[in-house]
């Protein structure tokens, strides 16, 4: 795909990964735009869209009438909404219906949807005919400012979250800002965790900004095109320097180790959104580098405080249903992807902003802080 | 994996592919040498071994010794034979395990066996967290030749063979020449058809060369292992030249579209083994090709005497069973995935080695063809 002028006024920025480049456009109602977008891109690309039934009924008509004006031919892939079609079963029906819509190289997959619809969709695309390109058009605030950017794509193992999949770069990411407002606000709430990760990992400026701003950025407008913008450049950027996650792109990972750990002993049920698994695992990981002295208890407060005013998460006895023993966690930990040859990897941090990649982390310290966590939780039910 | 000098005696070719280049061995008893080479380039590295029960009866303890003896970990993971383990089902089952098995980054997937495992067990590692590395230990002559080398891994799909899949270079693979003396001959002879292959597309010397000698091949010895490492040279040179097949690396399909579409029609049921589908498919490529004027009707006579010489079928009626309507081999032909953009992409040849990628076949040539080549299996039925 070729760099080109976009039809549409939205606001655009570049993922600079040299053969796999791409535009990411961001702005209000870009999938009305997705035809023009495409064509001026790949003309005459068959295109197969998948999407989940929610954002199917919301947004495949439009979406299709966008492509049919364009001239291309595209067939609709639906699965059900929710974690649960990160599975094997679902990714194997996905591959086929691509098969049999006749998906070949030049052609396009498009994800339609939130990050799961993004990895499902995007891993599927990696697979069919030992690659074929895809599009991102992620419809949720976590999938528009982290998953569809960057090329991670996936489905959940037995064994724990994501641990199946591909690094499959989109070739473009239409980012519709307008989609946002039909979404829940809870699922909001839940992405925006990603968004202050990105001031808590290397920008304390954006964090302050937030905490100052973050009523506008739920409210919609402009701030919230600042945020979303600030926070793709940010991931742009990092995945431009490190796109397999060999060094500085682990950084991304914040919050997501106790996160996915968390997820897992939830049974990915939708007691915890992702988001919400986020913003109780970034709080975690500042109380356990203030535990660890790399940073002033204050600092992991000043964190926990912000994620709290905007509903999120921080405290394990917010989970309803509760997280389970910490063998469980410490279980969940050392099977995530991120643990290289049996030391423990976190991400720890010295400040807002100034997040690092600890690759020694010793197993009994993580063991002996979530057990400090849970029995505070069961001191103080919610 | 950094290039390192081997500590076995035996023949050493280079794949060429920047950073993932490596090493091709062959010659007789590297199963027993596995340990060796694996711990000179990766050590301390865990493995988890894939084979299937036939090739894990004969050599499985061999290399779990070679490697205990390297001071390897390595968990076996056993599938059944057949081309039947192509399929999601055992997918899914050999990625759990390797999950399992605390297959991580820096460790090591090893595909013990036939083309069927390398392709399997090589699908599987390119997933696994989102990708570990693998080792290609192949049994067969088929994927010393041809499968272990150049990356191409995946599975089958409902709609044909090797749909589904990724390239994904092995670091290192081991042909253990005298493996193939426990090969069964009918085997050994479909995999002959990959090694007379090379000799069609751009060496015409290398093919006489196996009209005169083809016995000797047969029989082992220095013949042999000169054969494999022709073959493997002339896959690893193209391999090198064209990784992704964008252009070259197609000619490798010689004879392919047509035996992939005489697989189908016989339902991967070892009917016809892949060999045996590739020689009847290079020999009804030539015979399209001299029906479309490429080349003399005596190039083709000439390409299927030496085939039916050793053994290998040439003509749809010494295929048991017979392969159905040609509406049925035109269906799996539109699927194959050298399909682009619904023209027909062929590989057809001016001359014994003389090879070319032709793809604007029209599909009413092809459907005359096939037409003409099933009147005259009827007319003489085996």
């Amino acid at each position: 795909m070729t760099e080109t002028s976009t039809p549409t006024a939205a606001r655009r920025l570049r993922v600079d990964l040299a053969a796999r480049s791409y535009d990411i456009l961001i702005g209000p109602n870009l999938i009305d735009a997705a035809g023009a977008e495409i064509a001026a891109r790949r003309p005459g690309a068959r295109l197969a869209i998948v999407a989940d039934e929610t954002v199917a009924n919301l947004y495949l008509a439009r979406i299709e009438a966008a492509f049919a004006q364009a001239n291309l031919p595209a067939t609709a892939i639906r699965v059900a909404p929710g974690e649960g079609s990160k599975s094997f079963a679902v990714f194997e029906r996905v591959v086929e219906a691509l098969i049999d819509a006749r998906i070949e190289r030049g052609d396009l997959v498009v994800a339609l949807g939130g990050g799961v619809i993004g990895d499902l969709a995007g891993f599927a695309a990696s697979v069919v005919r030992r690659g074929v390109d895809f599009v991102q058009v992620p419809t949720t605030l976590l999938s528009q400012v982290d998953s569809s950017v960057g090329g991670k794509t996936g489905i959940n193992s037995a064994h724990g979250k994501n641990l199946v999949g591909a690094f499959h770069q989109p070739v473009l990411v239409l980012a519709d800002t307008a989609a946002l407002d039909t979404l829940p606000p809870r699922e909001f709430r839940a992405g925006y965790a990603e968004v202050a990760k990105y001031g808590l990992i290397d920008d304390a400026a954006f964090f302050a900004e937030l905490e100052s701003n973050w009523r506008e950025v739920f409210a919609g407008g402009p701030a919230r095109l600042d945020a979303i913008e600030t926070s793709c450049r940010a991931k742009a950027a990092i995945v431009g320097r490190d796109e397999r996650e060999s060094g500085e792109r682990a950084l991304l990972n914040l919050g997501h180790t106790f996160g996915h750990a968390l997820e897992k002993a939830t049974g990915f049920s939708g007691r915890l959104l992702h988001g919400e698994a986020v913003a109780l695992g970034m709080a975690q990981a500042f109380r356990f580098s203030a535990r660890l002295g790399l940073c002033a208890p204050s600092v992991a407060q000043r964190v926990e405080d912000h994620l709290a005013e905007v509903g999120l998460p921080t405290r394990l006895n917010q989970v309803a249903g509760g997280v389970g023993p910490v063998d469980g966690l410490m279980d969940a930990i050392a099977q995530d992807k991120k643990v290289a040859r049996g030391a423990l990897t976190f991400i720890l941090a010295r400040g807002v902003g100034g997040a690092f990649v600890a690759r020694d982390v010793a197993p009994d310290a993580v063991k002996a802080f979530l057990e400090a966590e849970t029995l505070e939780a069961e001191a103080a039910p919610a």
